[in-house]
Parts: C-alpha cells; structure tokens; sequence
C-alpha cells in the first residue's frame, strides 16, 4: 500500500483553483489499492478523494469509469462520484498524470466477511448489474479469455517455479475454459468486487468503490469472481454457508438463468484463472523497488483446483 | 511513504473495544512519516490517529513522548493528544506493535514555505520551547555528537562513494563541531521541526506534529534544525530574508543570548551532520525491499559545506 507519485500542497492549492469544492483543511496521502496514487482531502465543504492514475490505468478508460460512478448514483448506487471542474471535466493532469476528484465515502472494509456481509454484498452487485442498464459507453474486458492466453504465454515460462506443476495446471485449464466459455446475459461489470471493495457500516453496505477494472462481461462472471474473493476461507476451504448468503441475496434482486446456473463451474474456474494469471505476471516481474508487495498467487492455484472438480453449481450453494 | 503493519478492520473493531472513543466511520492507512505506521480514524465522536510504532522507536520512550503531548496542550501548544484507553493506559500492543491513539489536527504543511509561514513557525518554535518547562520526564539526545560518533564510523567505508570527499567532509566537520560544542540553556526540544511537521491554516500555524525525536537539548540547537530546513532554497542557497523572518519571530517569544546567538555557525554545523550522517547512514544500509526511497544525504552534505564558511550568526540573518 503506497503512494506513488507525491503532490505537494502547493500543487494541490494550484489544482484546486480549478475547482469550485471550497477551501483544503486536510490533504493526506492515502494507502488504498495498489495501482493508483491516492490522497483524502477534506475542504470546508466536505471529503473527496484526489486520484492520480498510475501507468496501469489507459486514460482513454477514464470517460468510462468516471462517467459510470456518475451513471450509477443516478441509479441510486452509492458509490464515489466524480467532481467536475469549472469547466465541466471530470478529469485533469497533475504532475504529469491523468487524475480526478471523487466525493469520499464513509465505511469500513471487512477482511473476513461473515455470511452477513456476504450477503449484503452479493445483493450490492445485482442492484449493481441492474443499475448499469443504459449506460451508454463501453468498454471491453481486457483480461478476460483473450488476455489470459497472452498471460499465459508470458508466465509459461516462469510458473514451476513459483510452484511446481502450475505451467501445466494453467495450460491445461486455459484450454478447457476456452473451449467451454459461455455466453450469457452481459452488461457493466465490476469485475473486482473483492471485499475491499465494499464499504460497510455495521452489516449494511454503505459504498462500493474501485470502478478501475468496470468493463462489458457477463453479469454471471462477476458473480463468480465475488464468490472465489468472498467465500474460501484462509485455509483453502469453501464456505458454502458464504456461497449460499451470498449468491442467494444477489438472486433476491436479479435471479439466475438456468444457463447461468448450470455456467458456474466454468465461470468460477475463469473467475480464478484470470487472478491466478494476473498474480503470477505480476509475482514474476516484480520490481524489486515497487512500492507494494505483489500478492500471492498460490491462493488463486489452489482456489482453481478445486474448481476444476466442481461438477455442480449446488457444490457453491447455488 | 507507506504502511509498514497493516490492520484489519476486524483487528480495529477489537482494539477500540478497549476506548470510548464511539464507533468507527472511516479507518484508512494514510501515508505520513517515513517510521510508523499511521491509520487516520474517524468515529462518531471524532477524527483520530491511530499509530503503529515500528522498530525505530523504542516502547520504553513512549511515556516520554505521549506525556510530553499532553504537557504541551495543557500549555495551550496546539500538539496531537494521546487518547486514554478505558483503563487509563496511553498506549497499548496491536498486532505485535506498540501503538497509541491520538487526536487528528486539521491543517496542511509546506513544502516550500514563504517567509510568513517561516516567521509563524518560529514563533512557534519558540512557544514550544517555553511550553516543555516543568515536564517531569527526561529524554537523552540519541542523535546529538556521541551519536555523530557512532553514526560516521559506520558510514565512513561508504562514504566517498556516495560522493567524492565525503568521508573526509564528516570527519574534518565532526572533529570541529564536537571541540566547539557549546553548552547552552536546554529545555525540551522537538529535533526534526521540518515542514512536515508543522500545519497551517492559511499562514497561520495550526498545530505541531510527529513529536517521536523530542529530547532535552540545546533550545537554539532546535532553532539550527529549523533554520537547516525551512530557509534553504532547493537550488542550495540559504534564503537570509526567511532566516530573518524565522529567527526574527522565534526572538519576539523567546530572545536568544549573546552566547547562543554567537553558537549559531557551531549549532547549524552540528544540526546538518546530523542529518547528513542519518540520511547517509539510511541511504548505504537502504534494504532494497523497503517500501520507503531513502532521503538523498548530498542535500545535507552542501549545506554542511556553507556552514563550514560562515563565520558569523549575521549570515544566517540573525
């Protein structure tokens, strides 16, 4: 957790020029997520959140997450929502990177979620599918099936290393994932909804943030990455009591297809082929100065080999 | 800028058991300081700090620390508070660290202060100083000439390859300073009363922070730290018209003797090798998988070699 690139106080004061949100109280660098920089800053006129994109994030996507928070609330989503200029853009440059203003959101983040929190979230993520209907930008799923296969081939290489037997897990599940890749009901998904992600008062859920992975994908799909982040327990096990909490407070609001139910293995093994993939690059081209310690990607290997026994959506509690 | 010990929600939720400081709002690492960990808390009730003490401050000068915060607010210094738990204790042990709360004080700081915010600074300076008298507690100076000592012989094999004549700067300054160093009134001292470490409000201070160098020393050594980093431009020039403005102010709250006034060149010898031995020290030691950049020490180093010619305080504007 870190900040990447530094802003002084001068250079927030000459920034916020541009800005009709009042006068700078508090302005603190803040350790959240691990791709941007990312500083609270409170005025006499509320809390917001200063973002500047790092290298991970394309500018060109900035219209669309921006304009997606704004998209969402309209909808009744509480989420951050960006703060336009004078001029009306919801984004600006400093320091030579792409940022923007968002309003902060009070919460709390859980690290073990109990079946409550699961279930307050998985109904959080169907209000969320519903809400992006008529959005009208998008954006493709870059690490979705096609990215993997380029991940893939970049990891290859490396992975026995990092654990032995994983090059042949990946090639072997990347080829029957693809093969059987579904298509199914799509709109604006989350596509990393992991409980940091969501932010709690008490059990109720009082914000989702982190918008910078949104894309078009199958709604099922992003149910399946909130299942693999939300319901294993830290030995390795699948909570089916979370599984079912979970998935049975999103069908509350949006039921599941029969194809998308009978979808679930496969989908859940995507879900945490795309982790595992991503970690794993990231895990083997760590930068020895990066500011933040790359995630293990081992938990995502385990999480697909269980998956890859799974037979029946039920095994999830589904 | 980082966190190094992270803490969960659920870790907090159990923490704060032991306060009646209300309910958690908001608790996010926030970047601050380059020694702790910090979380910046809000409660029903109000806006915290939470601190993490990692391996460079010793548990054993936590009373020294946290009591002297206390002892400056009751003498009206704008200073973070220690909260007490229910049972009294002003800090306690959370995920292996020592830890306490403070109160969260509202304000930006500088990164490049204009002449007011130098005068206001020193004013304030000097209301710190007369405001430690009557602590009971005591705390030797770590880091005055015995720890120069230690400090340049560990660096001594490395300097030169930081920068060419480096190792023969140290030990000409270090003979130098440690034969003309003075004794002068001594009180409490902050040590590091950098830019960071002081808030505005406009240009008016509104609170002193990072209290975890304070000893009893030298007051107008303090005074050289301050002069070290407020009144030297980024070009390597001492700006003379903010070392009147800082000197200037601190005079109006607390005259300076003839003695200390004539200690000066000594003094900001003595407090640019300080910095320049840790910084060095930090800097050939720094563990690449740190999550902190090292300080360059060649910034101290130059202002090092402009003390070394000044022959009277007149130069720095006093």
């Amino acid at each position: 957790m870190a900040v990447y690139t530094e802003v002084s106080f001068e250079d927030l004061e000459r920034f916020l020029q541009n800005y009709d949100i009042g006068a700078p109280l508090t302005f603190k660098g803040i350790a959240e997520g691990v791709e941007n920089s990312n500083y609270y800053l409170q005025t006499d006129r509320g809390a917001f959140i200063l973002t500047l994109y790092e290298k991970r994030v394309n500018p060109g996507d900035l219209p669309f997450y921006l304009g997606l928070m704004q998209h969402l609330a309209r909808a009744g989503i509480v989420c951050p929502q960006p703060v336009p200029a004078r001029d009306g853009a919801l984004s600006g440059t400093l320091n030579r990177r792409p940022c923007a203003i968002v309003t902060f959101l009070n919460g709390l983040s859980v690290r073990r979620p109990t079946p409550a929190h699961c279930a307050a979230a998985g109904a959080a993520l169907a209000r969320l599918h519903l809400a992006g209907g008529g959005f009208a930008l998008t954006r493709a799923n870059a690490l979705g099936p096609g990215g993997w296969e380029t991940l893939g081939t970049a990891c290859r290489p490396h992975a026995d290393g990092v654990e032995p037997g994983l090059a042949a897990l990946i090639a072997g599940a990347l080829a029957d994932i693809t093969a059987a890749w579904p298509r199914l009901p799509q709109g604006v998904i989350h596509a990393d909804l992991f409980p940091d992600n969501v932010l709690f008062m008490k059990e109720e859920v009082s914000g989702l943030i982190d918008f910078y992975f949104a894309c078009n994908d199958m709604f099922a799909y992003d149910l399946a990455i909130m299942l693999n982040s939300w319901c294993f327990e830290t030995d390795g096990s699948y909570n089916i009591t979370k599984g079912q909490a979970l998935a049975g407070a999103y069908q509350t609001v949006r039921p599941l297809s029969t194809d998308e139910i009978a979808a679930m293995p496969v989908l859940m093994q995507g879900a945490s082929l795309r982790f595992l993939l991503t970690r794993l690059f990231d895990w083997v081209n760590h930068d020895p100065q990066a500011l933040v310690s790359p995630k293990d990607p081992r938990e995502y290997a385990r999480k697909l080999r269980f998956h890859r026994k799974v037979k029946h959506a039920r095994e999830y509690g589904i």
